[in-house]
């Protein structure tokens, strides 16, 4: 059987893949040249990665089983294969949850002023004991109750946070329209927002939703940076001090403009979209590719599967 | 009932201890001059704060109550005296335990790269993503059984962290002497010392132990910085990467002098002692101190009794 793999490895990586399964043939694009690629795509059983052009997979008319390295697979949507798709459906959950949680607790306890004290070697001790503040019990607006939701609130429990969350259809969902959320705005401490982007969640945080938070609530944002009706409304109510503090995975634009007014907001951390990053981000996704190729050999059912076509 | 007051507290603060407790004449240190401070403290019949020095305490003779505002006091230690004594127990335990993952997370997920990046305006993305890794699932040694430890354990159960203890009598405390936690010192990728300051923990963390340490292994300290019996072997341990990295509230020297390398190494988050503070610290000080002056007054049993001679 032939593998196609389409994915950046180092060799100690490709190694593990062919003393993992030996009696496969891999064949990793990085090591063929121009025309060589196209064709070995075209022969291939099984594919692993992400092929650029959208059309070599549309001409890959041989496979039987592709491994996408991503969550999201909108690049390809519409394609009508044959294979079996597969995707990383919530790999990418835990590092999000993680990032959102560390820009929280970083706000909360001054870690982002303590790291800039500490290249400056400045001193300030006691004094910044009553500018900190605990996550302890704190209320929580969850928006999104998908996969990255819901580490969020796995993690929160271990601080006996109390959480809400908004969603159009889970059941534990209390908050179900964004009028419902607005009504609810000014109860929380944090509001979370977990959501991928579709025509439905493009601007559904708005600006009067903005000016109906505490005054030191935080907003955190790991989904969509359109998630935002109004960029600016956020920026302006961290400058002026109307909310507390905001952890941003993502911005409307990215990379964030050198003229962005979040550059200079305070109590703002800004994480660069890295939240789904991790040291072994690529171990993980040969780890899964590795049990779906055992699996896919044994006639069992893949894990992740996904369709193309519909979208999910 | 003369009650001496000798913590630093805001007009508001002095006057919501006055309106409390009406009855009760307050001396205030801070608006004391010289030798007046000492004399009023031998007539006072109840103390709230830690004076300094130890002498003044010894010859206050005519003291019935001390309400520490510390937990700790082996600063009194072996001090004899008539009167009940009081501390503040587990107060600073939660603050203590999210300073110690909030450092965690803040190096794991680059919380404290992206506040200097932050601040110098700078745009990275993608190659962050690499550097960053989870809390979750990792294997953790605990040093010490006592309400900090506990936290942490509770909060670090909502990111299924592997925990195990050391301590010498509690009875889930798998590591029960320094030649077994040396022992097991490799198995961890963190290491959260939250043990107070007594004879058998000056010094309990030798050079060996930090020699032990997994190479991408953290180090934290949320007690005593008289716990590492070799400050420098840590500096020198996290300069070179040997480790990989370090939280620490707490230093052999408070303030870090000018000259400690401690501000130089990479990966380590310096919380200046900050660990224990919130927002409203003061008020939750005053609060347990008008508690236990009700109980006093009705002859009630007084909350968080300890010894200075026994040390707890």
């Amino acid at each position: 059987m032939t593998i196609y793999v389409d994915a950046p490895l180092t060799p100690d990586q490709k190694e593990l893949l062919r003393s993992s399964a030996p009696d496969e043939a891999f064949v990793f694009r990085d090591e063929l040249a121009g025309e060589e690629q196209y064709n070995a795509l075209l022969k291939a059983d099984v594919l692993l990665g992400n092929p650029r052009p959208v059309e070599w997979l549309k001409a890959a008319r041989n496979l039987k089983w592709i491994q996408l390295y991503s969550t999201g697979f909108e690049y390809y949507s519409g394609i009508q294969l044959p294979a079996v798709v597969t995707n990383m459906r919530d790999y990418y959950s835990e590092p999000c949850a993680e990032t959102m949680i560390a820009g929280i607790m970083a706000l909360y306890r001054g870690m982002d002023a303590l790291a800039v004290l500490k290249k400056e070697k400045q001193w300030v001790g006691p004094p910044i004991r009553q500018q900190l503040q605990l996550l302890h019990r704190k209320k929580v607006i969850i928006l999104g109750t998908g996969n990255i939701g819901r580490r969020v609130a796995k993690i929160l429990s271990g601080f006996d946070a109390e959480i809400i969350f908004f969603g159009r259809t889970a059941p534990d969902a209390l908050l179900r329209s964004p009028e419902e959320l607005l009504q609810k705005i000014s109860w929380a401490d944090i509001i979370i927002a977990c959501l991928p982007g579709t025509d439905e969640t493009r601007g559904l945080f708005t600006r009067d939703m903005i000016s109906r938070m505490n005054k030191g609530a935080l907003f955190c944002n790991v989904g969509r940076g359109n998630l935002l009706a109004d960029e600016d409304a956020l920026a302006e109510a961290l400058a002026s001090h109307t909310i507390g503090g905001a952890v941003l995975d993502v911005t409307a634009a990215e990379p964030l403009p050198a003229g962005s007014k979040l550059w200079n907001c305070p109590n703002t951390i800004l994480s660069q979209h890295s939240g789904g990053g991790q040291l072994a981000e690529i171990e993980g996704i040969l780890e899964l590719f590795l049990e779906n190729l055992k699996r896919y050999k044994s006639g069992q059912p893949l894990k992740n599967q996904v369709h193309f076509d519909r979208g999910y």
